[in-house]
């Protein structure tokens, strides 16, 4: 498996467009899925993560969730920091 | 040390408010803080932790970060699901 054949990054979109997404990695074999997010929509990709497990991939379990500060350059090309999140769900 | 004693609740107050909060209780002697909250707060408390971490008390670690679903009471006595997050720093 790639690294980054199971990330699913949280965006705009609403929350089950971001399940979906998880849920297909799974349905189609994936053991492990990262879950990433920035800023104020890291709530979202922990929203994402919590529908996923209690709803619909009941044994799926939070294997680890890291916490972390990105550099992003800004369109004046300053850079600023950002708070980011990455939650790692793991089925058997 | 009491359980509650340590615990740092993130709102809707400025990160700084929180970040001062954590550092004082580092400051106090105790080697290890909680920082929680709630829904959409979640990327703020996220923040508070990084700041605390990078800027304020260099030593500290992120010890473990806990995701979960909590059930909250709404006025009309229904019951509403939202995320939570324990952030758990350390030092030596």
């Amino acid at each position: 498996m790639m690294a980054n054949e199971n990330v699913v990054f949280v965006g705009k979109k609403n929350v089950m467009s971001y399940v979906l997404a998880v849920v297909t990695q799974f349905n189609n074999g994936n053991k492990e899925v990262v879950i990433k997010a920035r800023g104020k929509i890291i709530s979202r990709a922990v929203d994402v993560a919590e529908i996923v497990k209690n709803r619909f991939v009941s044994d799926a379990k939070v294997k680890d969730v890291h916490i972390l500060t990105e550099e992003l350059a800004s369109e004046d090309g300053s850079m600023s920091k950002v708070s980011a999140i990455e939650i790692t769900l793991t089925r058997p």
